[in-house]
C-alpha cells in the first residue's frame, strides 16, 4: 500500500455554487491545498523553491466526480505520489468525506524555471525527501 | 470538420496567480463560461434547466495544459460536441490565444435530477438544438 | 474588552495573485470563514439557518488594507460582535500576521427570508447565544 | 455630472452561491474588471505598469450591497472617478442590472512601488489621461 498524505478541510460558502453543492471547480483547490501541505511536510515551501529560480506548474488534471461534498462538510484531502519523474511528479488525489470517495483526481505537476517556465530537474533534495516519503531509492 | 462555438474573454487580475501566470484552476471556468453561452445560444439557460427542475453537473473533466495565459490576455474559449449521449454531453474545449492552444479540455456534462442530482435524460428540446449544431439526426 | 473569536488559516496559491501577494477581495472570503466557524462553534450551521428558511446575506463591508499577506503565511481571522441588531449582525474583524494587522473589516449582516430575501428577525436561539458571548442580556 | 465609464458583463455559475445569488464577494471582481478596462481605454495596462516597476493595490474598499445579482443577470460595472491624488485613486462603483444599482462601491486605490509595495506617485502619463476623462486641468 502506498503512503498517503492527508488535509482535513472544511466547506464555506465561497466553495459552494447555485446548485447548492460545492462547486466543481473547487476541487481542484482542495487537491492543490494537500499538495502544499504536504510539501511543506517535507520541508518544503512555495519560497523554497522561489529561491532555487523554479515554480511548480500543473501540467495536466484528470478529475473523476462522483458524488457531490456540500456545504460544511468536512473533508479530507488525500494524496499518494503515482510517479516521481526526473522533472514531474504525478499524484493520485482523492477528496473524501468520512470514507467515502467524492472526487478522484490525477495530477501531473512539472517543475520550472521560474522565467522561461520550460522544465528543470527536481531539486535533488526534494527528491531525496519524496522517495523517503515513498519508500523508495532515489 | 465539427461546429465549433467561441466566446472571447479577457484576463484579470482576479485570474492570475504568484506566478504571474493565469492560475490553472481558472481555465475550469472559461470553459464553463463557454458552456454556457453556447446553450444560451440555443435559447438555453440556467433558468430553463431549473424549471424543469434538472441541472447540470460536470462528471468528469480532462485537463492539458500547454502554454500559460497571461494578465491582460484577449482569449477564445470553444468548443464541439463531441458525445451527445442519452443523458450527458461531452465537450471537446480550448482556451486559445491568437489561435494557439493554450489549454485542453474534456468535460462530460451530466443532466441530473435537481433534488437527487440523479441522470436523468436531457430534455427534448435541447436534445433538438444540439442536434442541429452539430449536424446530425436526433 | 470585547470577547474576540479567531480562526487560524493559511494562504495557498488559490489565494495570491499577480501581485505576489494575497489578492484583496480573498480578505473577504477569510473574514466569512471566521464568521461561519463561530456561528458554528455556538451549535448554529448554515443548515439550520436553512431549515428555518432563512439565510444571512452581507449588506455593506468596510474594508482598510494595511499591510499584504503572502504565500504560505499562517493568519489568525478573528472578529468580535459590535451590534446585535433585530435583524442584522455588525461584526468588526482583524486579518492578522503573529499579532500585526493586515487587514481591518466591518461587515453588517443581514437575517432574510430565504425566498424573498427580506431581512426578518434573527432566530431567538442564536440571539440569545450571541448574547451569552458578548456577555450581555438578550 | 461626472464622466462614467462603463462594462458590460454578465453572470456565469461561478459567480454564485449556495443562496441562488451572486456571492457577495465576487461583486469587487466585476469591480475590478471595470477597473482595469478602464485603464486599458486609457493606453495603459497592468504591464505598463510593471515595466515601470508600479503596481496598484487597494487601499480600502466600502461596499453596499443593495439587491442580489443573479445567475445569467446581465450586469454594467461602472465607475466614476472620485478623487486624484499624487499617489492614489478613489474610484466611485456601481454594479446595475437595467438601470437598477445592485451594489455601490468606493474604492481607493494607490500606485505603490512593486518590490517595496510602499506608495509612489502616478506616472505623469496616467495622471494626463485620468485629468483628460475628469475634464480637469491637471
Amino acid at each position: 500500500m502506498k503512503p498517503v498524505f492527508s488535509l482535513p478541510l472544511r466547506v464555506y460558502i465561497e466553495d459552494t455554487d447555485i446548485g447548492g453543492i460545492v462547486y466543481y471547480v473547487n476541487y481542484l483547490k482542495y487537491m492543490e491545498r494537500a499538495r502544499s501541505e504536504f510539501m511543506r511536510s517535507l520541508g518544503w515551501q512555495h519560497d523554497s523553491m522561489a529561491q532555487l529560480g523554479r515554480l511548480w506548474v500543473v501540467h495536466s488534471a484528470q478529475l473523476n466526480y462522483r458524488r457531490p461534498a456540500r456545504m460544511d462538510d468536512e473533508l479530507l484531502s488525500s494524496l499518494s505520489l503515482r510517479e516521481l519523474g526526473a522533472a514531474s511528479l504525478v499524484f493520485e488525489q482523492q477528496i473524501s468525506r468520512a470514507g467515502e470517495v467524492l472526487c478522484e483526481g490525477l495530477i501531473r505537476v512539472a517543475c520550472v524555471d521560474r522565467q522561461a517556465l520550460k522544465p528543470v530537474p527536481l531539486p535533488a533534495v526534494i527528491r531525496t525527501a519524496l522517495c523517503d516519503f515513498t519508500g523508495k531509492d532515489a
